[in-house]
């Protein structure tokens, strides 16, 4: 068994936050081993939130707990929740940050954290991380049941996603994600990519920006400083530049609109 | 027993300072669990530093090491010491960075590091971090007591904090800490907040903004981006926006007073 | 035997990417001791990924595994390697980010990473840190042979470093880092310094800025807010300030010219 317990929030690492969440684990579960996923979810991103966790869970070893912590409701009526899949767990505020990924997995059953013997004896009104989701997590890695925490809820409150639509013989979706090196991940996938009939090149209508470009298996198929399209390692259409930032080139943000200009069979 | 060392520096994540520490601390205590409590304490605020480590370590398990190491003076005449609690260890430079969080866990003994059996065999003038604190920190671990690294310390350097004062009806304290979020964490404790009967609604200056601000329990009893003072994860008054940077909006740095108007009894 | 692996990358840390690696090598090696050294290596930077792990590789215990992902070439023809040193393994894109620490520990040998069996059943073009090298560090932990992944290879492509030359009466070196402190690193090592006859003080000529600088051992022996010069933690001439950044002050970047007058001997 997985001794591993993953953490995502978005407190950053300047403040004692995420030190206190591990610290509160390693009290009840001295043997957890911690990798942070990212502390760097701009504040209080449900969404870009959502986007890590569910890129990141599916190499983690079935077991692992999943804590996720953005969480703009906290204190207020918002749930915590825990969520057992096929595979594996997830703590965290119900506000739709741990569905995307769990879903992936299949959900089995979620509780409400509600008893207060898994919680810390004092529980802020400002610090669910600390204080209900950190006990929870090492907990569960303990071997507590999920119903043990509270009564079972019938549905998490679901993320909100742009879906891919197809309209004017374009595929239109939306900016997932700007990554550290400018690489911009849009929401359409590599089957959406593939049934639209696109080959060597790509037309793209980027928040204004109207371009052409190739498409790539690597970023070095190009030119050093060369914009190309690909399949990125999560399987999604990602557009990039070669050794550069496409995100500062074309300007581009999460939520921008994309467009994919099908292509029709010869 | 806890095997967890925690480290607290100024160093950042962009230099392989940290990863040294934490490689000569396996070399000598291979079964070691390193927590980050931070490494992006301001350059040289030993203030900032303090205040850190002594939130987070209440949370830590007993037995744990902590070391800090924030330290303007490396190599020259400040010593380097160890701090023995009822609770736990510190290590680091006696310059004030420890005693706050050793001073709450109630301090036994002090003493100088000076055995150089203990640091690594070629000690810099300008890395303690690595060849003097890392390697003590792995030793006590090990089981090395105290007094075995040198001579005993009656007095460590004291850190200077402000103290909360009264004042022409009102308590006078300062900017502690200015968090990842903007929310600005003062020294005025919850305690003094229910001494000056503040109920409903408290009324301070802060860094010249004259402010009434409803007293909540949590960010999101406010509208979003409205400001709002509560009592923080820690113990403290704290004046907030919810979903929004408090630190942005009145332009508060760490250092700044904020007086909270006291209330008479009815 | 040490469990440490170690990574090194210029991923930052706001995306999934590092935690993607984590989990790979928990998967396949549930006890490994994961180290970061650092994931700030500026963008496609070779050299200053190799200066990082050659700077931290030292301090670790011997039978570590280091990873180092700088790999602007990843998915074309560069070879992915692992190489065994006296000391160590060392596992990443075969395009000089390795080669540096390496040769500091005697170059054993060298082999292709080819072999499938050691890599994700999928392996992307833009992502061997996850696929490739990730798997192969925890095979390695495993007890798996350099030979068992792939065909040896004769030479390691070699970084580009300038060396120190002499010219005219001066030690023409260059920048080889700025730390997050605003020190200057320099590629002038202790030795070569040792040999230009320098004393109590140094005359350099550095971005234009020439200056004389008192050599000290440690930054507080001088006044706050002064610039001096030091062999550093790592044996290189550094040009520092007590207390402040040189980098900022000197307008100094990595790749700068230093020259550093001979002195006669009397």
């Amino acid at each position: 068994m997985t001794r591993t317990i993953t953490l995502t929030t978005d407190f950053g690492l300047n403040d004692p936050y995420v030190a206190e969440m591990k610290a509160v684990i390693l009290g009840i579960c001295p043997n957890a081993v911690i990798i942070d996923i990212t502390h760097e979810v701009a504040k209080f991103n449900i969404r870009m939130g959502a986007y890590v966790l569910a890129s990141a869970v599916p190499y983690f070893p079935e077991g692992a707990v999943h804590v996720g912590v953005v969480d703009p409701g906290v204190g207020t009526r918002r749930r915590p929740i825990v969520i057992q899949t096929k595979q594996s767990f997830f703590v965290g505020p119900d506000n739709g940050l741990l569905v995307l990924a769990a879903e992936k997995q299949g959900i089995m059953r979620i509780h409400e954290l509600a008893n207060p013997r898994f919680m810390l004896p004092k529980v802020s009104h400002t610090f669910h991380g600390r204080d209900v989701f950190a006990p929870a997590a090492a907990h569960l890695m303990n071997g507590v049941k999920p119903e043990e925490f509270g009564p079972e809820i019938r549905k998490a409150v679901q993320p909100e996603f742009a879906k891919v639509t197809q309209k004017n013989g374009a595929l239109v979706g939306e900016v997932l994600h700007v990554d550290g090196f400018g690489n911009i991940i849009t929401n359409i996938n590599e089957k959406e990519v593939t049934q639209s009939h696109v080959k060597a090149e790509v037309s793209v209508d980027l928040a204004g920006h109207k371009l052409k470009l190739k498409l790539c298996q690597a970023y070095g198929e190009t030119k050093p400083h060369t914009p190309l399209a690909l399949i990125g390692s999560h399987g999604f259409l990602e557009i990039s530049i070669n050794q550069g930032s496409a995100a500062k080139k074309f300007e581009t943000k999460p939520g921008d609109k994309i467009k994919l200009l099908l292509q029709g069979r010869p």
